[in-house]
């Protein structure tokens, strides 16, 4: 993709890393799998899902996002299901299935490099992205993206404050992309800015919310190959805009 | 204490958080012994301690600093000392206790906020801390300190590349203060710039190192009370230097 060199230079792009850059829920859903199977004597597998997604639910405010609290919730729906009777070595086998969730090699997704390649350079680029700080670190420097941000955001949340402080001034050249409505594109656009969304097929119900179709700073993506072009778009149309 | 009002705008002070400002490893040893308590039926407590520092450490390159990796931690030794036979009411007691730190009222150490506002304003001032970084942000928040500080750093370990970051120029107008010389005062001193050791009665094993006590660039201080003081001496002798 060719770089026009001009008019990004005072906006900020924002990239959203797990699902968005690289594969990220499949390990989830594969943990959930192998804990199913574990507890099959125990409970059927939609019910045992409505538990862990409850006691998720109910210890974000406390774990956070991530796979330890993922894996401390597990083991806590575990105890739960089994009024306490759980056998030791589930809980051992639950405790290594995080484990390796922990360690699961980064596999970029479509385009990825070539996205943030796109801009970087051109624009500030930073990532944002939730979950647990060391984790987050080991799989970008797996990415081998790195070099490519100028700056690294592991937050506790993603809310309209925290793309208030990344994006510069008003908001109004800063831009998030990313998979989910719900962290990603919504509290990008209520701080000023504009949401990317870049669908992935496996999306956590969590991150699940309507999308803005009609906000002017809205743009749905069929891939991260057309960043470079819709960047263009934007900063051409903020040229008008601020010629009027 | 009289601020000089001179002589530290080009200075930058890290404080640590935990046992620094804040109470925090008296609630690890609190529940290290009501999980001594729970195992009591199937290790003594110095062999059960031993084991739970051991993968704790085994766990360090994984989970990171903090609670949840603790309360994981507690979970797999109570699985391995039991090989397997813990109960899952114990398991759940656990978890439970790791809940709890996770909502652990906040009290200040002894000089905290006088250490604090003795820097506000004449120098940068930034909170250095590791841990879970939704846990680190509620106890900031809980202490009233925040806006106290310039700029929060919560990183995943403190090595001499966290100060070299944080400290400006060649590290020499940076100081850290903290309770752990490991984690705090060596890593400083390594960067080029100082580091304020005030001692905790409480320090995680993990936490120890020797004291580098001719280094030029380290202080062991008897209280936070003498950091104004300190910091006015350190000011007035790198004002001397630069006069050479």
């Amino acid at each position: 993709m060719p770089k026009s060199g001009t008019g990004l230079a005072d906006w900020t792009v924002g990239f959203d890393a797990d699902d968005t850059l690289w594969h990220n829920e499949r390990f989830f859903r594969m943990t959930q799998e192998r804990f199913a199977d574990l507890l099959s004597d125990h409970a059927d597998g939609p019910a045992l899902m409505e538990r862990l997604h409850a006691a998720e639910r109910r210890n974000l405010g406390r774990y956070g996002f991530g796979i330890k609290g993922f894996t401390l919730s597990m083991i806590e729906t575990a105890v739960e299901v089994t009024e306490g009777r759980v056998d030791g070595r589930v809980v051992g086998e639950i405790l290594a299935a995080g484990r390796e969730m922990l360690a699961h090699p980064i596999e970029l997704l479509p385009h990825a490099r070539e996205a943030v390649e796109a801009v970087a350079g051109r624009a500030r680029v930073v990532l944002v992205t939730k979950g647990d700080l060391l984790d987050q670190e080991r799989k970008l420097a797996q990415s081998g993206l790195g070099d490519l941000f100028d700056s690294v955001e592991i937050v506790s949340d993603k809310t309209p404050a925290t793309y208030a402080r990344i994006f510069p001034g008003d908001g109004a050249r800063g831009v998030m992309v990313g998979n989910s409505l719900r962290s990603d594109v919504l509290p990008a656009i209520e701080a000023g800015g504009w949401g990317l969304y870049v669908p992935h097929d496996l999306t956590w119900a969590y991150e699940s919310a309507d999308e803005p179709e009609a906000h002017p700073r809205y743009r749905r993506l069929g891939s991260l190959a057309e960043i470079g072009a819709v960047m263009d778009d934007l900063a051409a149309g903020s040229a008008i805009r601020s010629g009027h």
